[in-house]
């Protein structure tokens, strides 16, 4: 139970972590900023805030934890303009999905007397916006938090009871390895599925109306991922780039290695390909990340 | 109606064909082949079926439509073995994924006094087997028919109503043309799916367990795609082989120029990426071949 939590930049995640503190009384009191004037109007409507406010600092000020849960690229800019309003001894997280770049602005800043410990949780809809967000979201999902060096562990526990109490499983990892994981497992992911659908529909304008109507066969699935926020996904291919490209290379390999045994017809490598990928799906399944129900290929209706 | 009806081949698809002429009693008599025991032994179970045989010859004798629905590679073999056993007249259709190989097998068998039709019902899960057939598979999905040159309109029409019978969408589109628009909405995203998981987890065999854990940011999506039935998938690249290493080619250009985008971290045209893919879900969901409705990220539960 914090005093005083603050959530700055308040669309789908910050949204849905306020609902989660409202739901689970983890806060006396809650502060939300966000730079939108529409979205201080929602959420002042929800009724689900003590204190809305388009000045960060007043939403900051006496904090004993500040959630920053804006796009990646708006983190220097309004860490400049809440520096000197942190109270002592807060902590300082946030809910990105690299950490690489964030470190750095936070380092060069050299804030002083807050304890920084970052956090990501792997949660999230194809949808943004405050309207997207709900109290379940973060619920047996995985927080990834990594602790700055000087984290207190008494800190530590406190952040990582947080999300517990929202639902989530914490495990606490390193940045780098938090970035290289992300980019196997979400970012490369994401590249794919934006440049699948842009192959789709670019070979050939005229058969555009024939694709769309024809893609609950595979394509459906991926538009889904690609209909991702644009914003968010800009900023991370940026932030994460070195690990991404390094992700993008082995796909190409992976992809002309596909190629030659289609080429050549060999059936018997095409097998081995699809047997060795059908048994990480089983895997995924027992590790509770994905629920062993058919749905590809067929409307929920 | 159909006097009789004969299904070759009762997996996934086949088994739900069965189970829609059931419930829509679309035939007087129903008679079932496959070459294994075990289906066999399920469908007889079930109670679904007139006939159930482990002779393919008395399964198409005097039958008015014939429906094959073995994997691709088996086609040859079976038309073998029931070429002189159809009633004079009989509609021969499919319900395979690629086309062009089954008109080359066709046409050089010479097939007298029959009426070859092809089919693709593009629906299927990513199950396989007849313990994961459903009556309600086809349910506004679409079925493309593909008629040979000879087909008489009042047999499409007879095939196209028997479709529309089972809750299917019609439409009518020449060999050539389906299998380059199949290798783009469904080969392409399933040589991807298979890819992509390969890379994510052979990259770093020690992270595998973590890959798998924190596979909900996106790879979990592309791992249901790549469990698909590996024998039909197999069949499906090497008939189609020329459409799909062109939709490699063109994906492979795509995704080099999403690397240089990265690589020099070039923000708005990320940017106009994701922007120009997130329109084409739009596009999906209003053409209802997917729901507008957040799933990505989170498990049902």
């Amino acid at each position: 139970m914090f005093n005083k939590i603050s959530i700055i930049g308040c669309g789908l995640i910050g949204s849905s972590i306020l609902r989660a503190i409202k739901q689970n009384s983890l806060a006396k009191t809650i502060s939300v900023y966000d730079k939108s004037k529409d979205v201080l109007e929602f959420i002042k409507k929800e009724n689900i805030c003590d204190n809305v406010t388009n000045d960060p600092k007043i939403a900051v000020s006496e904090s004993d934890l500040v959630i920053i849960s804006t796009p990646l690229s708006s983190y220097k800019e309004v860490l400049l303009l809440i520096k000197n309003n942190f109270k002592k001894g807060a902590i300082l997280t946030d809910t990105g999905s690299v950490k690489k770049e964030i470190n750095k602005t936070i380092e060069n800043l050299n804030l002083q007397n807050i304890c920084w410990i970052a956090s990501h949780p792997i949660a999230g809809t194809e949808e943004s916006g405050p309207k997207a967000g709900f109290s379940e979201l973060f619920k047996k999902r995985w927080c990834i938090v990594s602790p700055s060096k000087n984290a207190k562990k008494e800190n530590i526990d406190k952040l990582k009871n947080f999300w517990e109490s929202v639902g989530s499983k914490v495990k606490i990892m390193d940045f780098k390895e938090h970035d290289y994981i992300l980019s196997l497992t979400s970012h490369l992911p994401h590249a794919v599925a934006y440049s699948i659908v842009r192959t789709a529909v670019r070979s050939d304008e005229k058969l555009k109306d024939e694709v769309i109507k024809y893609s609950a066969g595979g394509l459906r699935d991926f538009t889904r991922i690609a209909s991702s926020d644009p914003v968010m996904w800009r900023d991370i291919f940026i932030d994460n780039s070195d690990n991404i490209i390094r992700a993008i290379d082995e796909l190409l390999k992976n992809l002309e290695e596909f190629k030659k045994a289609v080429n050549e017809k060999n059936g018997d490598h095409l097998a081995k390909i699809f047997y060795s990928t059908k048994n990480i799906r089983k895997e995924i399944i027992k590790e509770g990340q994905d629920v062993d129900q058919p749905d590809f290929g067929r409307k929920k209706n």
